[in-house]
């Protein structure tokens, strides 16, 4: 499919995140204004709960944009995402009858803030990059036993906090937390000394299920996808994690990019989850490609100075694929809603340079990034501002989330010091 | 504090769980009629939402009942939940003037049906019973090594998924899941074999929070407690926990009692934790007692069948307490929310009769439980009602939460049955 022209002069530029084939959806206010969803279209945003209420677009007997989340429309399914989609496709497409309906309900995103895009209902976190699986178990646990058993046989996965769960360019205040060095024979109270970031896509869900769904079913069930930054406090993880897995480490907040890109939009980058290594139990398998070819980029930038690209890989690089991942998750009978967000795991790629996290890029520490500015980095530091950035490229136009940043502020004051 | 008597006769009956102390928060529906939210006063229930639209219960400009939850008084905080207890006292005490007010908002609990008491934020659920650790450690890893090495420095505890939870009184289906038998090559996909119950007492957060929060402040935050059954498969466990904790096998149910105890009236029933077997760190000391003296006990009924009691034990058995839980678990600065919900974790005592789930009765299978019909169970099969009380024993009465039941029912037909 090539680019679609929209009457949206912005919306055509060849490195527009937001052509008029991609339609993302967010929640943005301008000035005083309460929040609202939104489209981002070029360089500007769609008020589509102003055309609502203008009866411009009409999805439901009842409003779907009167409060500022996607929800709703997530419930209402897969027939009214597409009546949606084609509905926006007709009123921003190039040669529209109806601009003058629009004109009035478009902001530029420059003036805007933008939002959380959705009601997170709950946030499970998947381990289902082999890479980062592979790497982290070589940390660990050496190279032999760098896999779990269980590792080929289903997509590991753990419930995390929805309520940490952030907007980008929402700031991130390095967590304070009970630690034990390896060599230490006590633990003590203080702050992260190895906070990291974890590049990962974030599967949205729409229509809600009670009972086992199939792989396909599942993606039908998905409305869309975030770049989904998993910020991680290593040596919190260390003390805390066995037997029952990661908890405070994950808590301190997970962040989101303001874009949902609609599963739609990504029909024409699928592309099959790599061979498998062991057969699937028919349970896990998938009836064509489910994942997508994204392109993605991470960003560091210390304090006022230049960002240095540390790491380049696709979500391609995936073992398990989000449909797979929810299939899985609803095998015990565990009912999803809309809004739940499923995190796709680490995304490293087979290379050094590919790797989705400091704790891979630096080895555990051991072999520091070197930045552009010339310093070095084997964890994030206070003044950090990382960013993920992600696109599927299309033939002359591109398929892209926004930025999905935070910058790291210091710990907050300690009120246990000794 | 002796009973207080209420001019509702049946509150006054020594054994009834619900005297005027007491006054734990539900939400019940009568015939057709919608759920609302009312007061348990001994075999009779009171329509607060009832009560606030006749104006005889006010505690803010806007109505608190109108929803069939219990969130919105929850957010209000611990004054107007004194207030709310004060009111209500007041209207039920015996001689109570406003009777005539009341009356016609009474109903008896026998007629009606109670639904989930508020709606779940989230679910968080710990692993803070000492007996209970050390006998699954002992199986699994031996007793040198029964505890983890973190164990006595932290509440350990993971996050569980709240679409699950469940009021009493709901069926459960044992779950299908991915197993892999200890001798077996290859996982397969079946019906969960060793399918379990734990008794757990579950502390409901009323007060948000953002940052860290001290014990005490943890403690303010409490909203009330309830019963709570955490339905295990632990042959799924077995093989999908390693390592980043349980997954489906947690997600299937988890039960709570239909009434929510406040906290004010378990006051007089406050007990400290055990002895530290090792010094805690500051932010984890308590600064008073923050258990309570609660006796519970656990009831299995085959279908059609008496039930035997399998176990008793006390929620003072607990090495950590809620308040405590909670606390560590804001440290990372995760927020919290009113109707967050956090399990104890398995409440065993020292003996082999107080044990909290079937895992430990029967010893992994080994010894299996006789029930007064001259039946065994190892782990609950089809059919099976399981049954949790509880109560805190005061002067001539006793402040209980309703039974927390649920009956297993055979798995789902399995689509990929070979």
């Amino acid at each position: 499919m090539p680019l679609m022209k929209s009457w949206v002069e912005s919306a055509n530029a060849p490195d527009t995140d937001f052509p008029l084939n991609n339609l993302p959806c967010g929640v943005f206010s301008v000035g005083e204004a309460e929040p609202r969803c939104g489209v981002a279209i070029g360089e500007m945003i769609v008020d589509v709960a102003g055309l609502e209420e203008d009866g411009v677009i009409s999805l439901s007997e009842i409003p779907v944009f009167d409060l500022p989340f996607w929800n709703e429309l997530m419930e209402l399914g897969p027939e009214a995402w597409a009546a949606f989609r084609a509905r926006m496709t007709q009123l921003l497409a190039e040669g529209a009858e109806e601009q003058a309906k629009v004109l009035p309900h478009l902001y530029r995103q420059a003036d805007a803030l933008m939002h959380l895009p959705f009601a997170v209902s709950e946030y499970t976190d998947f381990y289902a990059g082999k890479n980062h699986a592979y790497n982290v178990g070589c940390m660990f646990r050496g190279p032999e036993n760098a896999l779990p058993p269980n590792w080929l046989h289903l997509p590991i996965g753990y419930n995390g906090r929805a309520s940490s769960v952030v907007v980008s360019g929402t700031d991130v205040r390095r967590p304070l937390g009970q630690l034990k060095p390896p060599q230490a024979e006590l633990p003590y109270f203080g702050p992260c000394k190895r906070f990291d970031f974890e590049l990962e896509m974030g599967a949205v869900v729409g229509t809600p299920s009670e009972g086992m769904v199939s792989v396909a079913e599942a993606d039908d069930m998905i409305f869309g996808y975030v770049l989904l930054n998993d910020w991680s406090a290593r040596d919190i993880q260390a003390w805390e994690y066995q037997p029952l897995g990661p908890f405070q480490a994950k808590a301190t907040a997970t962040t989101i990019s303001p874009w949902v890109v609609m599963k739609a939009a990504l029909e024409a980058f699928r592309v099959s989850t790599p061979e498998r290594e062991k057969d699937l139990l028919p349970y896990l398998r998938e009836p064509g490609p489910m994942l997508y070819d994204i392109e993605l980029e991470v960003g560091l930038a210390p304090e006022g100075k230049a960002e240095t690209v540390i790491t380049r890989t696709n979500y391609r690089e995936m073992y398990y694929s989000a449909a797979q991942q929810l299939a899985h998750h609803t095998t015990s009978g565990c009912p999803m809603n809309a809004g739940d967000l499923l995190g796709s795991g680490t995304i490293s790629g087979a290379t050094k340079e590919s790797r989705g996290s400091l704790l891979e890029l630096s080895w555990g520490g051991k072999e520091p990034v070197t930045l552009d500015t010339g310093e070095s980095r084997s964890f994030l530091e206070d003044g950090d501002t990382l960013t993920l950035r992600g696109a599927a490229k299309g033939d002359g136009y591109r398929i892209g989330f926004g930025a999905c940043s935070g910058k790291i502020l210091p710990a907050p004051p300690n009120p246990y010091e000794s």
